[in-house]
């Protein structure tokens, strides 16, 4: 069914998702509501499979009735939808009118609405987890992982609350998303593979299935085993709403450390700070009146993609209540849970296209360290105080920043003029005071950490 | 832009909006992205008619830029944009290059992208709200009044906590939705003419108007004049967010309205129950499996898009928060909020289309307010206990029901049956003991009321 | 009944509210337990205050149980309410064990307990409102006034996405927060005195009170009244929950308003920018192991208060949900609004206090807005050349933007040297060649939109 | 510090928790502002003697040191947190306080605030998992194995869209949420033992710690394996967030469990139904003036707790997002994290003790099952038809049901009695007949798949 792009209500149809080929090609099958079908009648057919096995009905049978899922169109399915006001016998009767009088009985025999609904849903978002997901996710892993290695010995101010607090490297601030990112990745990768399905009628207690056989625990199990899912340990006539949960609390997650990336990325962007850059093309317009700008906007982006979808997590919470055996008002809202999906596989693979080009200026990342004359000197000047005896070490190093402040003097000059402090100083190895006149060296393991925290996502991830 | 609708990923586009003629017929200058280019076409003339008004540019060159925006294509707008990545930009220059040399440095003259932007968004949900939302919903409002009208003296048992209490009718439940809704319909129209637009610049001191007039407060207002809108008392890049928070929160909170009395239909439409019932068509199916089920599922789709679309105000009140004299991190976000009128409308009319062949069943309400025995007396017995004086009545009445309840007799039997009670009965006039006898005349003012509420909405909605 | 301070489990208790004796003597009797009692207690006198009028009793009996409401004591009415698990007749039980057993009868006769609650709720956040979160607002907005007029002439570098756009003047960045808390102040002000009370009974059908009177509609106007309340239009066995709705909106989005500020001043904050600071006493510590930190965390503490309360919404929708005459799943969630107008009004003190003590520093804004070395004279370069009649101004002026940065030289030299402009530059009259040339006169009206808005704001609000 | 309870503005502190011997006593040391002190001084103590272990200080510093934790006073710390602005250097300082001047300097020696904290309270939460969350559940897990297991086999209308469906148990309906609530105590056990430590300094590169030891990540190591901690594979100034963001969200989704429990149990109750009864005790009072009513008050409060509590969720995802190497913003906000503990393990509590005693009305179950007179035999009839070859049975049975509904005839009899199905009757076997005749034997492996529902989850919970 046709329709012009520009009538559409949803951002993700118009701009972000169906118009964009790639995506469609990587997600289509799994998000699209030609993909909801496909999945559906995929569930039919492994019932029909697994009846024939059985005896229930004959293997011709239900190879027929296999080979005329493929014929079934959307087209038609919505149209019968619009007759009986109801969505799945709609797609039942359009696949029996594609079979012989034989075959029809045993079309959707036995089963209720949402042991389709619920396997195919299962099926697809595990299928997208697999599929698209995780390897976009690991994609950009893969980038963070280079750009963090590249960028391990890079001198960069450490900030808390915005303030210059004491070095690291820009590696090292990289390498906190690595970890975070992995760590998703994994709990992404799990809630989709935890996804169960459900073959068990219309209550849960699988009474249409015990008039044909005498083991519908097994019947389940081997249905889903057919489209490679587990069997929702118990159910009503919907599976337990919590794998669901899980799954789409993994996606809002996951975008919520992406979101504070680009944060991270926006601000060191700013006109005063300006260590890393967006890469802009040539070509390229930042604002439509002041021809000077060069914004970043793809990092906006994704934190405006997180603001967007993150909510979405309320909706599924609430779907998670559904009264005694079910009730229908999760019918719409949860048709909404793909978009959650292209939300999380659009921003990252933005994300992954600008972190692959960022731009880092190490000669600036330099010059911003040096703006606070040594400030950050302070930590260990008193650490190194205390250690050698003084007894109120944080209180004097912090007069002494009040001092430096006061008299615009660097602290390392005000630190080793205090008279009172010459008996500690005194104590002081030549390298503990180069560290406080030269804080630049102050890092750490910045570096071996960024690489210990490398290795080790590398190794969980991908072996 | 062709595309499947098959192939989208929004519900509301494949499902609840973009294949329903009627609903696209309604919103579509509002809601969809060739809407929003019509509108920011729309302001890019109004600028330029207003320049040409004050002698900035010649007559003829206004009118040939608003001429030319009736050429303008969607898909050259996205072609450029794709191109430049700036949408505003984008469309300036397929503007610009649908007019002559001449006119060419008019176009967007002294404009910022937002002044085009959160113009013709104030600008299309303003038009949403008077063209379509409100009128929707009076529509639905009309509706209920009717029915709570002619429902008006309907005897209904009356509960709270799921348990009956004391009589009502079904056209005083009514009457408390005509009332919310009223109110709400009064907020959305409140809030949409509320909304604001911004002709002040890149940073909002109007600063490029600066080169060309003295007044440029006042050219704001001519502008927004042309449109039908008042400017922002202060703006940024961006015009003030809490209108429009407002606005979104208007629409939220009446779907709120919708869901609860959709609730409320759909557990009287329980077995057990079962004093209305939604209209079911002759063809309809409940279940794909059981043959004999007519669900509530237009009451359960209304609910299930208030749990879909209430959470998406978490985004608006994120959205409040835009960084100095602005960051872009709304841009997708805010691109979202027309699906927030698309689903209040479709649910009003939904709603509308369910209430107005609602069916009621007295009969079944009055057997239903039996199955309590009179229990619903305990209330006005002890309330006229205690008004001839007995000290202790609520505890007396209580201690009767528990008596009634363990011997299965009628409350009213155990009542007037209960000795130390008799010097105060006596006093009762035959009136206050036929009330209690009978209970089903114990309603107050159920009939009055609904008659006062539905007259004063009336009232204040179409006068 | 005392417990430890340090045994609570709520941060509002043990930190930001009960152990601050300014805060619980301004909002104690809206917000604490002890002033709900004491609310409804007014509402029960009320009710007998008018039944005496009515001569329903006698107006002995009125002034008795009137006189008895100071008697009561929540520690009587919390142990009664553990013996029968209902917290009004636990109070109606503690009220009339303080009376003759000639007044007992007349003690919340024809009253339900929401009669009770939810008029003692509306009262109480009306009186709130009035007393202390406008008055609250208005100190804050009145700090923000004279810092916007004494700041109106203050050079600052305007920002977009972070960037530097056009010059402004700090006033003016803070008129744009005169604007949105004045108009949320007028919303919180309207939304208090919006809340209305109920005295309907059980189902909202004044069933009960029909037993005495013929006009139970005049009589709940009375009544309410008493208290400077009107009635809920509609009620069941509570009022429309929209009112309240309303009013948790208003309070949500006005603490939107501080956050965003909160934000903007963290920002102008940071380090490499330094244009304001929060005032530091001299004994403040700003980091356990960093003695130079100066954090604003202040402004952090209310962009967190944001964080921790603008998700009550949700619960607040929710609650709008109420099945038929009402269930009572409402009962724990709404006892937590009181901490929503603690949190607002905590953090407006909090943002008043530093606000009044803002150092903002002239100089260093100036450095700031050197930084970029001309580029934003950009804008105006780009429209001069346009209006005298280049056809591509905009990317005209872009390019030497990018020429600009390759070469390392000041924008206004590279655009005069720019020798295909020369013919349109040559129009320009002497004015605006010094504009391109010094920026920093580039501000627009921001000086006198400063004081516009200030003006009106202090119209509105005082008068 | 005393306080009085009614003094407070947290329904936690003044009704639900701090007033509630067992619950302080269970939770106290968790969640308690008391707790958190106590948890942050075993930090130290963990800190220094490592410190000791290791050679930096002796053994005897580390003895006072972690003897003098003992001696540090809430009211001091607080005292000083005013004076100083800085939550741990007051704790430090008053710890300070406490020794020799020779252990002054190794207290809080390499340490930032957040290592002391962020460690603390995964501390705290781990140990609240395992001391009282988790056994809170698990008692309510066995309260419902053993009711799932009391009613196995008492008959029960299944339900969906709260229409009758088909006959289950009433066990069975409850072992649904025996494997709901199984599944959840693994996730939240999971993610309470997930929760790490951090001790790496003010921006997490180790920074102070290599002044004084070469393997800083081992030290990390060994502080927190004193704790029973393991480190945060990366940290900035603060742990990852996402081992906590999964924390808070496996308890609010336990929570939706609970909250759909309640609902259940609350529509089984209503008086249509009444197939249940919370327990109501001689002197309890359901309404101040409806001295019948026995409401499911205890119910509706589990349904309130998850409307306050689950939004919490979006705080806790807003908390994800923290600047550079950190911002303060969720300093406030994280906080009230301790609330959301203590709001599941009340519910759960609460919950067991209601569910312990519930009361099942078996025959009431039986007689609201004859209510719909074997109108579900229309799903065993339509699958028998079907299996024995007729080729349109969905819709010869469903209009069976029109028939029956229309004539007020049982649906057996109606079947019976249909001419044009004799056909596939005749090869009904008598089993067959008898089901489609008899209902309630229609119940598949309700029972059975209770059972091993029970098993299954007693196995995997308490071995």
């Amino acid at each position: 069914m046709p329709i012009d792009l520009f009538d559409c209500v949803s951002p993700l149809d118009y701009r972000y998702y169906a118009n964009n080929d790639k995506l469609v090609q990587l997600l289509g099958p799994y998000v699209s509501e030609r993909g909801r079908l496909a999945a559906e009648l995929a569930v039919e057919a492994a019932v029909v499979r697994v009846l024939a096995r059985r005896g229930v009905c004959s293997q011709a049978i239900a190879d027929e009735i296999d080979a005329a899922t493929a014929r079934v169109k959307l087209e038609d399915v919505t149209q019968e939808d619009a007759r009986i006001h109801h969505s799945t016998r709609a797609l039942v009767n359009c696949l029996r009118a594609e079979v012989s009088d034989e075959a029809k009985p045993f079309v959707h025999l036995m089963l209720t609405s949402f042991d389709v609904k619920d396997t195919a849903a299962a099926w697809r978002f595990k299928q997208a987890t697999e599929k698209a997901i995780v390897p976009t996710l690991l994609d950009l892993e893969d980038t963070l992982i280079k750009l963090a290695l590249r960028e391990k010995d890079t001198l960069q101010m450490g900030r808390t609350h915005g303030q210059h607090a004491v070095p690291i490297t820009f590696g090292f601030a990289l390498a906190s998303y690595v970890s975070r990112l992995g760590g998703r990745i994994e709990a992404v990768r799990d809630a989709g593979a935890a996804l169960r399905g459900k073959i068990s009628g219309g209550v849960g207690a699988h009474n249409a299935q015990c008039l044909f056989v005498d083991d519908p625990i097994e019947l389940e199990r081997e249905v889903l085993a057919e489209l490679g899912l587990q069997p929702s340990i118990s159910s009503t006539q919907i599976a337990e709403a919590e794998p669901l949960v899980d799954f789409v609390h993994a996606l809002v997650s996951t975008l919520g450390v992406l979101a504070n990336l680009a944060d991270d990325m926006r601000h060191l962007q700013r006109t005063e700070i300006s260590e890393v850059a967006e890469e802009f093309t040539a070509e390229q317009v930042g604002s439509s009146t002041m021809p000077h700008k060069r914004n970043p906007w793809n990092f906006e982006n994704i934190k405006s993609f997180w603001k967007a979808f993150m909510p979405r997590m309320v909706t599924v919470y609430l779907d998670q209540i559904s009264e005694h055996q079910r009730d229908l008002s999760n019918s719409a809202s949860a048709r909404f849970i793909p978009e959650v999906i292209v939300a999380l596989v659009a921003t990252a693979r933005r994300m992954n296209r600008i972190m692959g080009k960022l731009i880092a200026d190490p000669a600036q990342m330099k010059r911003i360290l040096d703006l606070s004359e040594g400030m950050s000197a302070a930590e260990p000047a008193y650490i190194l105080l205390a250690a050698y005896g003084h007894p109120d070490a944080h209180e004097a190093s912090r007069k002494l920043t009040l001092e430096a402040q006061a008299t615009g003097k660097p602290f390392p000059e005000v630190f080793f003029a205090a008279e009172d402090l010459q008996p500690y100083i005194a104590q002081f190895t030549d390298k503990q005071k180069d560290l406080v006149r030269h804080v630049e060296s102050y890092t750490g393991i910045a570096s071996e950490k960024t690489e210990r925290i490398c290795e080790l996502w590398r190794g969980r991830l991908w072996w």
